[in-house]
């Protein structure tokens, strides 16, 4: 029994190596599944089944019924007209981040919230629009439609130009949009929506905050009012930017002075709300208020005349008809499309994960992704843009007390009113207006450059990867920039591991406890024994680094001290040979006219008999290779005599280090260094086994459970050779080896002990 | 002192949490290298350096001065002779791999070869052209020279169009070239030779399987004598091989039946030399004598005349002066080159690692780099295509016995009499015959798909990279396909850590042994105590994954746990409050009138105080929440007191994965689980701390050395309370917690047992 003694760690037991453990503690046998029953299993039908999985695909059947209309329907409505309204704003003004017209931000804002308010299972997000998808919806509108102008021709007039290049804007907003629909659907009835956990949180704020400065940049030519050529990626920022500034002096002023007023007030007022967010009932809807301010203002004082300011102009009330993506745009944009996809489901998730924590009800990441994707193909057939959640949106729903989607719904209903009724109001609004409110949402975004500080404190890796996302975000754009990062991301797992930081341990305290011996002064290291820890999975990238490191700690190369005793043994063979050596009691005697020291050529067979195991059979006596050899036979002598690999944090080991791992192994073997392998897992072992690991020099039984079962062996085997060899002592015959050789040294003895093989 | 006492192991020491553990034994201060000691160390300048640096970048000047005449001329002749007969007919053969004149194929042979003599550090390889990348830089002339053909359109006539593709394909070809000549010298320069680890062995495998079927491919319309339009990449292969099949019928018979001959005699001869090697003085060179009796029977039966064979036709001796490479070629083909540059380097230097482990010198991968950069950039320039090694030749190289590289500079020699003296006795021979010698070197490659059975048995992550390796090479063509393969390749490192096998460890043997429990049948768990291993690292993509797996092993969600108790806690005091709750030295009794258990609507303030800690300071009890509770109130019950995570395989945490494992570990922490962290790195705990993840709650004294001791340290604990509670018991006053309630259960009295404060 286990107890505890006073505060004594106490243990007595045999010492085990796995093979004895597994003698006397039998395994019980486990039926592991295969791949094929996990495939049944899956496949398997019920009614039952049939029945969840429909309720699954539609949650309102499970949520709707178990509405408390006394208790939610007027918090929900309070919160679907607050919701609504910044909805109608945060369309319109990430309608211009998608390069066209003000109004059809309006329908992003209404079609996604119907479908997803029967098929989502969040019941607090508010989809819709978000910067960060508009942005890069924009960019892939951008380079299409340029590619096309280009080839277009400059053949038409300039104004039936602009409206053609705004419809040709329009329909590939709405095509990229249906096709991340469709990737997104896909990706959900495949149930592979556990790929956004490939998005790790670092990578995310770098992605975001580049998003951001994309935003920025975008929005500079409404906020001055200047007509930007169309730039695709990569380097797209960098071009616009050069196209604002080499025209700064084209500035509309009343444009500049409008947005810089709605800025500062925009930020003034959020800072309000933030710091005093437990005082106020509800936050300041600041951009409401200035949204009607500047309307008023901009109609009353006919700005658009006046100083020539952009206005939303034209809001055709009502809706546009249906329209059949283009498949041509398809082929262009299955990239971009997928970026988008992927993005705009990581943001609704992460946001929706949040809000069902709090709230504590399950979402589902395969039908979040089945709701999103139908709602942007629904979207993108009437004409609509992507949409994900915006965080700032999905807050104002859940503030102010949205309890399930028909708050959602409602919100659907306030915008569904200014589309087809009162949508003409805005039309004296300026498109500064609308950029200034878009670059209001960007604060948070921004703030998260501190993120890099506090990373790099943290680690290093995490850092990088928020600095190269947001490099690569900025250089290449957000779809392209997107991949990299990703990829990046994973290499980032890659070197982690790459690099391992191997020591050599030691015996602290003179227990069972092993430590790293450079970082305790007072360590025992039994002689002859190393101890080595690789503290990461050993695989291809790494072999040769965990190679180099472990020779590193030997002090030595076995194969080269492999292959200068098997050349000094074919001296020695040579000479028994010639005669020169002969065999006595006392020992051999060797008396030569001189011996060749001349380096001859050895053919293949002899090369690759020198990294043969050293046979000495044919030999009457055993050599002891640390005892000075006979004249011109100079041998590095090595001390060790047991290397002890730890292996308790090796978690995987692929077929090329398998490979190089038994070669190093074999190779200390043959220069009869004893190996162990403490630390691993069964499986590890069993693993091996099936990859014909083993064979008669390299065997199953060097595995040990612990470092010091291992060091215990090692000791006793010493303790017991050494106890066998003086009890034998009296059969023991000790031959000396004499030399005599010719030159300055002629007639000279060396006295080299051999043990004689019992 | 550790002393093997017979077979046993016995320990007795301190129990050790890792703070206890460093107070008893201090930890040597040592100084770690900066990076900035690093970069100054790398920096820093010394004549010797210098020196050293000049010789290493001219490794012909250590190994000449010492070359031994007498020993070594002779067999680097016989050497050298050989191996330019081979590389003369290889060359011929791999140019129409490359789609150019066979002429061209010599150039490749000669230019490599003399610069290599000077700068490389193999004294083995036959540096020249490999049929992999004479095939990849092929797929890149197809692809530049076929989008240029149509932009040139059909105006001129066929034969001028002719000649006019040809040059612009070798045009291409030597761009690419140069090229890829300048990014393996700036690897070389950069010291980043070590990117070829990337390349692990099974993607070479699958890769060099797929290049195989690439090049049999490409060489079918030669020996059928098709004319095939190019195709580029993506699916080119498949669009070829309907090319061939549609146009079967006007194959060549001739060439057909040459080309059938060839291969079978070749492929035969080969079997025999494999067979008996060890038989044959020197393998029988087949390939040269097959040259030239189809060359002796073409010539002698006039069959280009009279079967119409395609021959090698017009070999112009001597060179062709020097070309500048196009820089738009550079622009259109840098991830190409890329790829070639590092294929090209990768098959050199794992050829040349086995020749210099075999012979046991030093070779120098980046300087390898630099060697081949130089070559690649000579030969494009003289209008060459890029080179490598080819395994067969420079096996013929090291067999014939080739000491150094003066056999390589002697197999140039032979190169250039045939350039420029009797080149134009090949004329005659036909391209069918090239075709089948180039198939002949394939065998050994295509053998290489025996692998996958092979792989499958050992490592299925293994398998799943050849496959996938095989599949984009040959879909996506050889250059894309590498890279999607190496970014492949990556993700499965991703893959293996990214679902840990996590298992419940539990006591086996009754000492300090902990496994599996569910493999074993008679183990021991001590009571509340679950200990939870994770056998890999934990970061952003498996945080998740390891979160769920500990609840399933715990049993429970901790958070819901708590929520539910700090709900059960608010009702307590709202009986208080009411006065519905008193306080007795026997108990508490509540009388009301009816308990309401109606959901409350919580707002937000209220929601978040269900995720604090559990504030009990108010009260003047404690609640034994493992107790029955009164009425309405039902709580699970949680047997656990104590949480073990075994971290000894977890290598590293990324900021993601540790703000998760602080939440979780807070999460138990809350309602009163303690959690340890045994086998864990000095390191790893100085990280977190570093990331600031201790703080009240979460504390650094949760760390233990070994499962054993932290599982001590509990036992002890339970012990101590347990003794102290007993010896306290006088002071202690139980109350009893009894409710009154309306309804049906009205007057029942349930008694709480109820720990009181000390």
């Amino acid at each position: 029994m286990i107890e505890a003694i006073g505060n004594q760690y106490v243990v007595a037991r045999p010492v085990y190596s796995t093979n004895t453990f597994g003698e006397e503690f039998k395994k019980t046998q486990r039926h592991h599944k295969t791949f094929l029953d996990h495939l049944k299993r899956c496949c398997s039908c019920s009614s039952q089944k049939a029945k969840k999985i429909a309720l699954s695909l539609f949650p309102i059947a499970s949520w709707l019924p178990a509405y408390k209309i006394k208790e939610w329907l007027l918090s929900d409505i309070v919160s679907g007209i607050s919701t609504g309204l910044v909805a109608v704003l945060q369309g319109l003004a990430f309608a211009l981040l998608v390069n066209i017209p003000p109004s059809y931000g309006l329908y992003a804002a209404f079609f996604p919230v119907i479908t997803y308010f029967f098929l989502g299972t969040s019941r607090h997000i508010s989809v819709g629009p978000f910067p960060v998808l508009s942005m890069m919806v924009g960019v892939v509108v951008t380079r299409v439609a340029s590619s096309d102008s280009t080839a277009l021709g400059q053949s038409s007039s300039s104004l039936e130009n602009d409206s053609m290049i705004e419809e040709k804007n329009i329909m590939v907003a709405a095509s990229v949009t249906v096709l991340s629909g469709i990737i997104q659907l896909l990706l959900g009835v495949l149930q592979i929506g556990f790929v956004v956990i490939y998005l790790s949180e670092s990578l995310i704020s770098g992605f975001t905050t580049a998003a951001a400065i994309h935003v920025l940049v975008s929005q500079l030519k409404f906020m001055l009012q200047l007509t930007v050529p169309a730039h695709s990626d990569p380097f797209s920022i960098f071009k616009v930017l050069e196209s604002v500034f080499t025209q700064i002096q084209k500035t509309n002023i009343a444009d500049l002075v409008t947005s810089v007023i709605i800025l500062v007030v925009v930020f003034v007022v959020k800072e309000i709300n933030q710091r005093y967010r437990s005082k106020l009932p509800v936050p300041i809807p600041i951009e409401l208020i200035m949204t009607v301010i500047a309307t008023g203002v901009s109609y009353g004082c006919n700005f658009e005349e006046r100083f020539g300011v952009a206005v939303v102009g034209n809001m055709s009330l009502g809706f546009q008809p249906p329209i059949t993506p283009s498949v041509e745009v398809f082929q262009d944009t299955i990239g971009d499309s997928f970026g988008i996809a992927i993005v705009g489901f990581a943001v609704a998730f992460s946001v929706a994960s949040v809000y069902s924590l709090k709230y504590d009800y399950p979402i589902d990441g395969n039908q979040e992704l089945i709701a999103l994707g139908v709602s942007n193909i629904f979207t993108g057939a009437f004409q609509g843009f992507a949409g994900s959640t915006a965080l700032s949106r999905s807050g104002v729903q859940e503030s102010t007390g949205g309890k399930t989607q028909v708050a959602g719904l409602l919100s659907a209903v306030i915008v569904l009113i200014v589309i087809v009724a009162i949508g003409f109001l805005l039309q004296p609004l300026q498109k500064s207006v609308l950029a200034a409110l878009a670059l209001g949402n960007l604060k948070g975004m921004l703030m998260q450059f501190a993120e890099i500080g506090r990373l790099w404190k943290k680690d290093k890796y995490d850092c990088l990867i928020w600095v190269m996302t947001f490099i690569f975000a900025i250089v290449l754009g957000l779809g392209l920039g997107l991949a990299a990062s990703v990829a990046f991301q994973l290499l980032t797992i890659v070197f982690r591991t790459q690099f391992p930081k191997c020591s050599t341990l030691a015996n602290v305290g003179r227990s069972n406890i092993y430590k790293d011996k450079k970082n305790y002064a007072d360590v025992y290291e039994p002689e002859g024994v190393k101890i080595f820890r690789c503290p990461s999975p050993i695989y291809f990238a790494n072999i040769g680094f965990f190679k180099q490191k472990l020779l590193d700690a030997v002090g030595f190369n076995p194969l080269r001290i492999l292959r200068k005793r098997n050349k000094a043994l074919k001296k020695i063979r040579k000479l028994q040979k010639q005669g020169l050596l002969q065999v006595t009691p006392k020992g051999f005697i060797c008396t030569s006219d001189g011996l060749q020291d001349s380096e001859e050529e050895l053919d293949n067979n002899q090369i690759e008999e020198l990294d043969q195991p050293i046979n000495t059979t044919d030999l009457p006596f055993e050599i002891d290779w640390n005892a000075d050899l006979p004249l011109n036979i100079s041998i590095p002598k090595i001390s060790l005599h047991s290397l002890i690999l730890d292996f308790s944090a090796v978690s995987f080991l692929d077929v090329s280090s398998m490979r190089g791992l038994r070669s190093i192994l074999q190779e200390f073997i043959r220069i009869k260094v004893d190996v162990y392998i403490v630390g691993t897992d069964d499986e590890f072992i069993d693993k091996l086994a099936r990859c014909e690991f083993f064979d008669e020099e390299v065997k199953d039984s060097i595995f040990f459970l612990t470092i010091h079962d291992a060091v215990l062996h090692i000791l006793m085997k010493k303790d017991y050779s050494t106890s066998k060899f003086n009890s034998s002592q009296e059969k023991e015959m000790k031959f000396d080896f004499t030399i005599n050789t010719n030159g300055g040294l002629r007639n000279r003895e060396c006295q080299v002990p051999i043990e004689t093989k019992f």
